[in-house]
């Protein structure tokens, strides 16, 4: 399987090695330690007062942690589902997720503002990068098994920055509330994913069609990613709210949310798949649907009882979409969406930003009584209204579409270059292509190792 | 394997859909944010002088995820050691925790005291649940490969109801003490499951008997299960004991009494099993019996030195009840216990049970101080003597049998209806009567595809 | 595969009962719990004014938990890449760490210092004694397919014996700081490993050649513990430094580190590898470099731009290591390292050692202000001067190559003995030898069954 125009011994250490030593150099330039971990700066906290605990480590870190499994175990294993990918699903998710948190350091410290010339970091742009790198890695399940790695940077430092300026409207510029993501991390993602998987459609992509499903021991390789993303996904929701009852809730209402999603998606499942069985791509993709719906509304006095509607309706749309609309968005509209990312984070997102919108323009005093100020500032500060809290909250889906559609139709474009090693039809879904794999001699498969009946008539003889 | 009596495309979403929206309905009626979840209440207390970190959540969520870890991935993949029931294993466990976490909610709010007519929530009901979920597993274990989905739902209805009756009997009528749940988790759970596997017993069980057993990678899948329960098991035990020291020494008691317990079951492996070479077996399950074992003395000053006798001991009888007692209980007690649920949880948790009330009957105001406060509050507010809670721990063992017994027979019977979907004798440990199974065609298997002579000869000419 | 010299029926069971009785006894005299796991201890410190949330428990169970995950998951998974070697990398892993763990805290206890006679135990024990073993498990790493189990925990006894003194010289005589251990545990390791590696050099190994490399998914589950390990390593080195801004400090400097590392060792390993292609064994191990070589100075004032060129140095150090020294270290110095800790953590942990001692001569008191007291406490209190320090460094470097060297070479001639039940030359780098195996009969490789045209003939008849 080796090919000049796919050989990567060029290409690859070219790409990372430039972007890493551009970064190093901005790093070096720009970025300074935050006063929770400058070591002199927050000696002078604890002189004035300040004990170790209210160190935003010790609020944020275990969270963090969680996740940090998500990106790097969740994506990376839930996409070793494909029989012969596993080493390029948790391989380049790797690669394009170390990448991308340090791209979206220098990214989300350029627009969200700089002190005095200088990017502050600490373990809240820790999770923020992490965040960003999620959105970039639900964009590969898009494109998963039909790019090279040099694609995957090149898109990388597109949509990182895309989003760092998507974000930095919808949070800043227009006052929304996303504390999980529903729109800046899973629309955005899976938008940008799907309109660049168009651009670079591929009519002849059956030709790899025998590659591009399972095998059984994938499949569990698979549901270990799908685990770790259900079990974390309270602590990614609640992971950059206000401490106190805002993480406490937010975690709280992702936990029920999941919980009856997961019962929907095994209920829908059966009914929609073949002969009454189950099907494995619904389970470890839909159950999880629930997490992405409350990713905005999560934080807000949205009620276990309305967390576990909303989840409920996010694994049904999720379950429906592979079933119908997947068939669909590849036949009509030319989206070849590897691993459904539409189903899992594109409709829930949505649904989640609608959720959002609604629960905001809900919001009363009464409820909320002086813990608005942590969830609404601008409601308690009587800044704006309830219900137009709400339209800014649509508003921000409408332009995080935008922007992801149009970001992910550009980068579409400058990814279909011919310069990037991209797999040819014939050879998608395979890792072979970039990866040495190892021998089959003295393995496992030796055991059965098939003979032609002329060789095993001497053997016999 | 298409069957049209294990055919669940009616069934399991019945039973998914209406037991969701039950709950959905029970949780609108009656579940309620608790004062540190909710924006109004918590901030109540902040303006009472509350300080965020004092939120029971900083001090509970990291146990909560590892207690999440071990019932998701812990149990989960355990039970994939089987070579072709892990969909079934991950995925019914899955489903079954997610639906138990959401009724253990309501059952032990209901019996554990409401509040104004209202359950409320937060993180130590979530983790409270959790355990629940993992009494529902235990049983699980010994009847996997051999129930469909919807009996497995079925099972989780009673079996969670009767847990929050036994739990609110031991812990608050009782007054016994048993925080990492030796007594209600691991003995209530196992005694159940037994009872439910002795009335479904299956004389023709052989008929799956090839099924039944491992294959090499399903092993190392099944050992991400064991290591995830081993080195989260502190955190298990340590989850709802009081803060500060409490938590501290339980975690501590509990990674000594699992490390000692790892050193009898590698030792008594190679003892016992055939050539003198280790058996998986022993090693996926005993070594974790010293968790089970010091559930309930964990937050006791058990020592060190206690806690890795006790766990010693727990291996030992692990280990031997595996090679010789397991087989009796299939072939004179009818017990087909597929995990061996009775050598991991069943024993060593009475083991625990006895510890418990023995480290309870010898505690002194002289080694607790004020401690005894938050470990035996009766016996510090001079109500009962420590003998006494001895006594009262004793009795709390002999409720739990009582009640997991005469419950896994009732739940026993209501499973044997003919209505679920179970598998017949022959398909019994086979994910495909429940799966769409990925076929095997362009799989790596295909790699050493195997011809008949006759086509072989055609390639060949 | 049965062999009377490897049978391990008496050999094993008397090691680990022996071992576990002999640590059960001491710790039965020696240990006991530390003022915050004791009951009336920890209650006597709240009744003069401590709150619950100073419990250091509160301030490192977290960590604590994640450096758990890397001792047995991240490990032992790590060394799954053989192909029929699982079950014993996970399993002789899990079971030298169980033992080393408890052997540790011992050993740990006795050159830090007892209180009053007695061993002092809590949450800082527990991680030192996860770090010792983990130094033991790199050792185990290089040895990894040619020892018995017997072996492995004579090695342990004496290697964690080593480790606790050299760690006493270095940290306490010499006053050198090392907080993620890149000279203590990965230098340490790394080199008495090589050096018990060279002592059993084994001139024939080339008759197991044909099992010594990795098939499809046994290099999956490989990359569970490099994951693993990559993700907690920020959890590792932070996990002993100060409160507050230390471990804040630390733990983002690790995650730096590493990110930078990643990127370097794609880039590398495209470009040494065969074809353009990526190899493996680069991203499993390399990638982690970057953890190792800031184990010294992450919790100094290093800044996210010096910690990323040292993992940009290390990534390429190791890649490079794998490529062209290994093989030498193999020919001419007759050093069968199994996993290649020389390029992991052998040089990675010397750059560490350097690094830090650079690191260290450079601090000034106005870059670390008050906070000088908690990272350099003799620099702050005036009793040496930078420069000093970093002297002080580079002789710990030079103490800790020695005693692992040293201790390996007598450690490998005591491991030579014919004893242990050590396998052949033949059948190294296998399970079978040790483990019961499940059989192949009735498993998914059945499914390709191969018949001898003999019997194909008949079944077509």
């Amino acid at each position: 399987m080796t090919n000049s125009a796919t050989n990567l011994r060029l290409k690859l250490p070219i790409a990372c090695i430039i972007l890493e030593v551009i970064i190093i150099i901005l790093f070096g330039t720009l970025v300074q330690y935050d006063d929770e971990t400058d070591a002199k700066l927050w000696h002078k906290e604890i002189a004035n007062g300040s004990s170790n605990y209210d160190n935003n480590f010790y609020y944020r870190y275990p969270s963090f942690q969680d996740v940090h499994v998500m990106i790097f175990i969740g994506f990376g294993f839930l996409m070793t589902f494909l029989q012969r990918y596993g080493f390029s699903s948790v391989g380049f998710n790797f690669l394009i997720a170390a990448f991308a948190l340090q791209w979206a350091t220098l990214m989300q410290g350029f627009v969200h503002g700089m002190h005095g010339g200088k990017i502050h970091v600490g373990i809240e742009s820790m999770i923020n990068a992490d965040f960003c790198t999620g959105s970039v890695l639900i964009s590969f399940g898009a494109v998963l098994g039909k790019t090279s790695p040099v694609q995957l940077l090149v898109m990388s430092v597109i949509e990182v920055t895309l989003f760092a300026i998507n974000e930095f409207i919808v949070l800043s510029v227009l006052g929304a509330k996303d504390a999980g993501g529903s729109m800046t991390i899973h629309t955005f993602g899976a938008y940008f994913g799907l309109m660049v998987a168009r651009v670079l459609y591929r009519p002849n992509l059956d030709k790899s069609k025998h590659k591009n499903c399972s095998v059984y021991h994938s499949d569990l390789f698979a549901m270990i990613g799908t685990i770790y993303l259900w079990m974390f996904w309270p602590s990614f929701n609640s992971a950059v709210t206000a401490h106190g009852d805002d993480q406490h809730r937010t975690a709280m209402n992702t936990y029920y949310s999941l919980a009856a999603c997961t019962l929907a998606t095994y209920g829908l499942s059966a009914v929609v798949a073949h002969d009454g069985k189950l099907d494995m791509v619904h389970i470890q993709n839909a159950a999880l649907a629930g997490g992405v719906a409350v990713g905005t509304a999560g934080e807000m006095m949205l009620t276990p009882f309305g967390s576990m509607i909303v989840g409920f309706l996010a694994g049904t749309v999720s379950v429906l979409g592979f079933k119908f609309l997947s068939p669909i968005l590849e036949q009509k509209l030319k989206i070849q969406d590897t691993c459904g990312v539409h189903n899992l984070h594109g409709m829930p997102g949505v649904l989640g930003a609608i959720v959002g919108a609604v629960t905001a323009a809900l919001a009363t005093k009464d409820v909320y009584g002086d813990g608005m100020a942590d969830v609404f500032p601008d409601i308690h500060s009587g800044d704006v209204e309830a219900s137009f809290q709400g339209v800014r909250q649509a508003i921000s889906l409408a332009v995080t579409l935008g922007i992801a559609l149009l970001g992910g139709l550009i980068t579409g474009f400058i990814l279909k270059l011919p310069i990037y090693g991209a797999p040819p039809d014939t050879i998608c879904f395979e890792d072979g292509i970039y990866w040495e794999l190892p021998g089959e001699e003295g393995s496992q498969e030796e055991l059965t190792t098939v003979r032609t009946p002329d060789e095993a008539e001497k053997l016999n003889a």
